[in-house]
């Protein structure tokens, strides 16, 4: 895995040998982003299963609840999390007991390469609402550091380049931890996509301006109605992009739905710590990493790392299997027992 | 003057010999916030007079015009800073030659001591719209700051304080600058009075959630039709707080009226320097004052510091003449006209 706690100023490989050790990682962000903890968490149910592997029937499945239990812990608001873990879980308990731990491995490696079948969709179909000389703005990072390959914002504006549009991208710089600034910008550079680093405070007056032709966001997770719970801000974001007539789109594979959550108030929001707010880490004027602290002693700050958009706000949702449209809770239900007719299992 | 590109760090007072220094120091913002700005103007015109006062007549004007045009150029946005250097020059103008020093400096005081009553008047006014509990939401700072003494947006909070109500303010950071997190914070600390610092991001968030009773900011100018520039995301605020039944008040002193500017389009909105979105100032972990980069090297950036949030946003203005309520056009042109009556001058 990247840490992507030291992009874009390190590029630094870290490896996790334990279930327990994987957890630890994606509760510190070392892994971020929904498509990213979703494959780690599944590949944490397999390293639990390996661990395991040497004892008897009953403790194994004991272990691995008690590993699922941990995984899912780390991050409540993320959906594919949750769900990766439990297709592990359920592939633990079929079939026969000496392949148990393949299975597992199978289904870790079957959760990603669906990541990555549907980050290429995702990016398919959003091509399609991005025109020539289109101006695109994204909050947050939901490009290739938070999915496998191509991301889900990122996507649809990486395959509008590659068949040849002109695009600009602003990206919002994403308080409190600038993932904007940290990531999105920093894919971007890598690709020579031309893009302008904005405060968030900046994205209201560049809509108002008439200067931002569509925005796409990526999600944590989806509730049945249409309801978006992703990084703090993007309901900032939505509000004024209806305000001022620019179309506002949710980029998600279809794991992100959770047609158990009615709605968005549904949604456990994490809280974070208060030190996300006070602190801000980057490279001093030595390129040496460091954090500062940007307030005064003791100031008392709330982090609330994720916000819901009421389905209202949304103008389509991009996924591999098409552009869902509102009603949400229609397109979403039929978009799902589509998935489920068409799956293997 | 307090240094405060230093604080909450340090506790520094500057002092500024000639008006050219002191034009330096508004363009740097070791002075800022509209009243402050403006007061300082009168003072940068005070030296002027005072180093050009052995010229003949004739260059003692061109001095005079020559430093009330380096200081209007140093921050094009706040008309506060315009109105009193404009002040200054027309009493340089009037009455006997040899009392021409002493007319800009009384001018000078004049306005410092208008900026007061005007911040103590609209503490008083606005208390009024502050009931017990409640919890105000303010961005970038207009506290004592920012004015002499109380304020703007501040004001009432300090005097809802006074008269024994409970308060609680959500501060936001303000990026790129983090007026909120450096000096609003650092204000109210100072004080006793509760708070909590929060992301910009975040400000939707709570006025969603019902966690926020009202807005108060401060303004940079206001048009005649009522459209308010202030700092980079009052736009934002003022667009999620009319979506979520939350009264949006503008604190301003009537110096911050421009009735010549018909509408909001019509201000000139200053861009910065990119390396303000790229650079966060800041104390290390040993205490040693240090800018960190977010992002990775040459990362373009659009800074806009000022947007215009249009007059339907506005709930009302708090002035020394009382809460101006819309439609402001009328209400601000009635309020002018009737300090102008008043006015000796």
């Amino acid at each position: 895995m990247i840490d992507q706690r030291l992009l874009p100023h390190r590029f630094q490989i870290a490896s996790f040998k334990t279930h327990r050790e994987t957890a630890n990682a994606i509760r510190e962000m070392v892994i971020r982003g929904a498509g990213a903890i979703g494959v780690a968490g599944g590949y944490g149910m397999a390293q639990a299963a390996v661990e395991a592997k040497d004892l008897p029937p009953r403790e194994f499945t004991v272990y691995l609840r008690h590993a699922a239990k941990l995984l899912k812990s780390t991050r409540p608001t993320a959906v594919s999390l949750f769900h990766a873990v439990d297709r592990c879980l359920v592939a633990s308990s079929r079939g026969p007991m000496e392949k148990r731990v393949e299975r597992i491995a199978e289904e870790a490696d079957r959760i990603a390469l669906e990541d990555l079948a549907a980050s290429q969709a995702i990016g398919e179909h959003g091509s399609e609402l991005i025109k020539d000389g289109c101006r695109i703005l994204t909050h947050c990072n939901a490009g290739a550091l938070a999915f496998i390959d191509y991301g889900t914002a990122l996507s649809p504006v990486r395959f509008a380049t590659k068949q040849g549009k002109r695009v600009f991208v602003y990206v919002d710089e994403t308080r409190p931890r600038s993932q904007g600034a940290k990531l999105t910008a920093w894919e971007l550079q890598q690709e020579g996509i031309p893009y302008a680093l904005i405060v968030d405070n900046a994205a209201g007056y560049f809509m108002r301006r008439g200067e931002v032709d569509v925005v796409i966001v990526g999600a944590d997770r989806i509730a049945a109605n249409g309801d978006v719970a992703n990084k703090i801000g993007t309901y900032e974001k939505a509000v004024l992009a209806r305000e001022n007539g620019v179309p506002f789109y949710v980029a998600a594979p279809m794991m992100t739905f959770d047609p158990d959550c009615p709605t968005g108030d549904d949604i456990v929001i994490e809280e974070r710590s208060p030190d996300e707010v006070n602190w801000i880490w980057g490279e001093d004027e030595d390129g040496k990493l460091t954090r500062v602290r940007i307030s005064a002693k003791d100031t008392p700050a709330r982090n609330p790392s994720f916000d819901v958009t009421p389905a209202k706000y949304v103008t389509g949702i991009i996924t591999e299997a098409g552009v869902l449209a509102p009603p949400y809770e229609e397109s979403i239900r039929k978009a799902l027992s589509e998935q489920r007719k068409g799956s293997p299992g």
